[in-house]
């Protein structure tokens, strides 16, 4: 049986999402804890990468697996969160058909950056803080230039990595919180980096050092060259991922998510 | 001139508040970068002790120190918080009556104890996690008969390290909040170790370990080794600390201020 995994994570302490050698990554701790509580191996397919620091109040996985004869999706769930450290939670369990893909199935991802405002000792870990706060307006012109579709070459980190960077943007704006702003990006797909080099670039249009138009330049210039520096990942979450009906309707939605869509 | 500090810190990574040797405390980064600031030693003194990963939302201390000539307070607070590291921040500075002391001047003080009942990776540092929801009506029927006048020996860290074990409680119960529930406890003083030991032996109740009218025996007996163990520390925040009115005329009104009193 297919199942879909509904997880967030707090990214500080893993080396991003993807199973690689020689470091702690969600997948692998997650692939692990399946494994101890279904009691076969089992390996999780993501619906796309983070990296090294990023955080996800909303990732889903698929996997293969034979449910245990005494063993119900609510229990499986149950189990799985007693066995994960307290930085990996699951949410929602259940079954898809099986040729479900979490990653080629998915229609669209948002992501969220997070920055703060005023000094704040419970977010160092999840947001970036700012002592003088951007020119909102600026970004916001700017970040409408994203919307549509867009080649993203100047704003990928890694060359050949992806046979396009072609992104349908459906939403890029920023929006004022309590005591900071939240850049929300909600898109088909995202190459990789992109998110935090789109992010360090408009923080400095926010700060006077690019304008709107100077912005919608580097866009066009199609090269990695010309865009600012990535923003630190710590201000990173991937909030949603979007499936057709027919993947979601089965869903328990995930009650009490915390960061879950808008925070 | 002598100062009022309003301030902030995620205890998780220090010893407590108070300076002592061979350990990192909030205090001691404190007065480390004040000293900084202000070009000049300074000693600051809290309105309280807290413990080893305890946190709080809402500290005040005070020192004395003479304004460099080209500094006001806005200025100093803005350089101490960006001296201070990410998880220590100043709200408020203000100049404060030169006999006014921020512990023996404080009237009451607030605590509050954290718990989420849905796995949250995003709170792991900012309170305990409890699978099963304890019984949150026994809780409130034994922490009631907290309130008033009480000896807290038997929730009572250390003997013999206070003159009195007498506080006067002016509010102690569990409230609900989204995904989880909050304990609140206001008291004209706390003795060491107090809010932990009261908050676990509150939690063998919520477990059915223990009747409100066994907790309220536990209490009458005023013996220290009836309470339950000691409530985890992450869960732990000092979220106000009151003065009299003329203490509190003159001070900025701490804006932003992430946890300030309630959540």
């Amino acid at each position: 049986m297919r199942y879909f995994l509904h997880l967030a994570y707090d990214g500080t302490d893993y080396h991003g999402w993807q199973t690689q050698p020689n470091a702690v990554t969600v997948q692998e701790e997650l692939n692990r804890r399946l494994s101890q509580v279904l009691r076969q191996p089992v390996f999780t397919l993501g619906s796309g990468r983070t990296d090294t620091g990023v955080h996800a109040s909303h990732q889903v996985a698929h996997f293969e697996a034979e449910m245990p004869a005494n063993l119900d999706e609510a229990t499986t769930l149950y189990r799985l969160n007693r066995a994960l450290p307290r930085d990996i939670a699951g949410y929602a369990l259940h079954p898809v058909p099986p040729k479900a893909n979490a990653r080629f199935d998915a229609e669209a991802r948002t992501y969220e950056y997070h920055v703060r405002l005023v000094p704040d000792p419970f977010s160092s870990r999840h947001a970036l803080y700012l002592d003088r706060a951007p020119d909102l307006a600026a970004m916001n012109t700017a970040a409408a230039l994203l919307l549509g579709s867009r080649d993203f070459t100047s704003f990928s980190k890694v060359k050949g990595a992806e046979k396009h960077y072609v992104c349908v943007v459906y939403e890029a704006a920023w929006h004022p919180v309590p005591g900071g702003l939240v850049f929300r990006i909600r898109a088909n797909r995202f190459v990789r980096g992109m998110v935090r080099l789109v992010v360090g670039t408009l923080l400095s249009v926010g700060r006077g050092r690019l304008t709107p138009a100077a912005f919608g330049e580097i866009l066009a210039a199609q090269s990695r060259v010309e865009a600012s520096g990535a923003a630190p990942a710590q201000g990173l979450f991937l909030t949603r991922v979007e499936y057709p009906a027919e993947l979601v309707a089965t869903a328990v939605l995930p009650s009490g998510m915390p960061y879950f869509a808008n925070r």
